[in-house]
């Protein structure tokens, strides 16, 4: 088994997949200009009243609970069942989950509504899977190492892939497959909502890409060689995020399929 | 007929007019330091509770429906009737119009309160005309030369200045003035709400300059020429974003004046 | 008497005090990436459904009445009255207070419920403490200097210690205790929020320094050095973010003792 991960970045950027985005309000700018990056077409759309006619037209859904509050959810779970009515793959990034019981509450009933895929940090993903997690506010208190019984219990129980993301990023599918990826560098948690972003480039593969494994284990490893190639450049946040812009627009389909990092099995 | 161009910039900038801009939540940080390079003075003000009293504030007003909801909507229309009121320009934002019968209807009861400006891609003006557009999502579809029938019809009927934003920039006065506008970068739509933040440079423009239509060219031109001055240093859109708002602060009155391709007829 | 600036931001950087903020809408990507360059670790949770159970996980909390709404107002509310019964510190900044009658009575409320810190400009202190202020939007039109005797009589009424921004900083504690810093640059007013952020890093110092006058004037020196390394390399706003950020990251706990420009009185 192996993946063409340069296959997968060329076909997202020849569709150029319209991906809508329901997500927090400090990872709103960073996620359009990510996507924007790497060639998608970002859309923020969140009013109850445009949901459903809206979800006409996309590729593919984000949701993400980082700045939550009950109307914001009411639109996300009316997005989800729109997505799915109309086969559009949907992706969940349960920000914070554990945190509070309320936004551990939430997460769980997004995650009941069959996404696609869910990735999320260590912590995020343990509390999903009703373990106890050690999350520091919205960042991950857990090793990636830690999450691996809960990926492999909720990939199955939600038939969603999941996604463990962290130093090394695990990826389970609900029929068991498995994967690693070692791609990425240390000052990416150190800029704000870079892995919020994340969450909305799995989603643009995962539009042109049917197997939603496939499309996140490229995903991953297209953004964290990107990070890599940030960090030839410097080491200070400033810099290093808009060195990660440039190389999201920059990397070419052979560099990204030569340089990831990605263990199947 | 001609228009200085550098001369509308130095006055934006003595004037420093205070613009308050009820936006969406992808575009507030970038229309703000966009605003704030050029030399204006940006609030973003929207709470029912006190838009009619800061409208007394304020020199120019814009309204962006991109993450529109029934709540921001009424401060919109109650902004927009504060402007009238206090004969203040404003500058209509019809973002994504098209892409939903909700957005639509909104984009069509704020173009008949009067705005000065309506400042949008193709797909959106053709929209607000009654035309069929191909929009994908919030990005247009259609070319400018397309929508210059849907200006020419809605320059009279709004008694607007009518602004088609693309590759070569069309402009349409209410009362039959036409320019076209041929500076620009084709990196300036792979950065997230850099037509938002023009809308909130015309306005500063239409604070300072009588004539809304002479405001919105030299607007347009000064944009679009910060943005080759980018393209000098630059073909990825990280560091394109970083030189364009150094450019933005940078370019002087005489440079703008000498390098604007604007056509006039 | 003196301080210890470098041992402050060192104890900072070690502990990296999760720093909850009820911020604005433009400020939030910004206050993020300030915090987590300079070390800390920032969340945005605004819900009423979870702000007090948050609060329990919290070492320091900021308020920014920015883009303020009634209902963010009741959020503000409960998250000040639940870090009072947590004894965690928590800063306001009554951003445009002065503006309208709406943000200023909203600014005197969270005022009242005893913050630990108030952080403001000129002309938001002036207003605060009931005085004429001459602010154009939400930037300050009035000189430090003038705010001397709000900040004054503000530091005994609310007991919180008072921080006027601007080209030179002065800060008053309850006690009477004066410091002014001389630190900074001309710039940082023309990138939007880096005042907004600047109170989360006075937070961030506040959640790790017992005295609160001690850690607010150790947090603007720090930052206003950072502002001024930035100034090395650039005088245009897009580089001089960039740089800003990787100074707050770069800089060292003896390069800020020792650059200081602090008097205290």
């Amino acid at each position: 088994m192996s993946i063409d991960h340069g296959a997968a970045l060329a076909r997202m950027r020849e569709r150029a997949p319209l991906v809508q985005n329901i997500t927090n309000f400090v990872a709103m700018t960073t996620m359009a200009n990510v996507l924007l990056a790497a060639g998608a077409s970002p859309a923020m759309v969140h009013a109850r009243e445009e949901v459903e006619e809206f979800g006409k037209l996309i590729g593919a859904l984000t949701l993400n609970i980082g700045t939550l509050t009950p109307v914001w959810v009411e639109s996300m779970m009316l997005a989800a069942r729109t997505a799915n009515a109309n086969g559009r793959p949907w992706v969940l990034d349960p920000v914070g989950a554990g945190a509070t019981s309320y936004r551990t509450g939430v997460a769980r009933d997004l995650a009941a509504l069959k996404p696609t895929i869910i990735r999320g940090n260590a912590s995020e993903i343990m509390a999903l899977a009703g373990e106890a997690a050690s999350a520091k506010g919205v960042d991950a208190g857990d090793a990636v190492s830690a999450a691996e019984g809960a990926a492999r219990r909720l990939a199955p129980a939600t038939q969603a892939v999941i996604a463990v993301t962290g130093p090394v990023d695990l990826v389970i599918a609900p029929d068991g497959r498995r994967a690693e990826i070692a791609n990425g560098h240390p000052l990416m948690p150190r800029i704000t909502a870079l892995g919020c972003a994340l969450t909305g480039i799995v989603a643009a593969f995962a539009a042109t890409t049917d197997d939603p494994f496939e499309a996140t284990v490229s995903a991953l490893a297209y953004y964290g060689i990107a990070g890599e190639r940030a960090a030839l450049t410097t080491r200070h946040p400033g810099t290093f995020y808009v060195a990660f812009l440039d190389a999201l627009h920059a990397l070419d389909p052979e560099t990204v399929d030569a340089a990831a990092t990605v263990t199947l099995s």
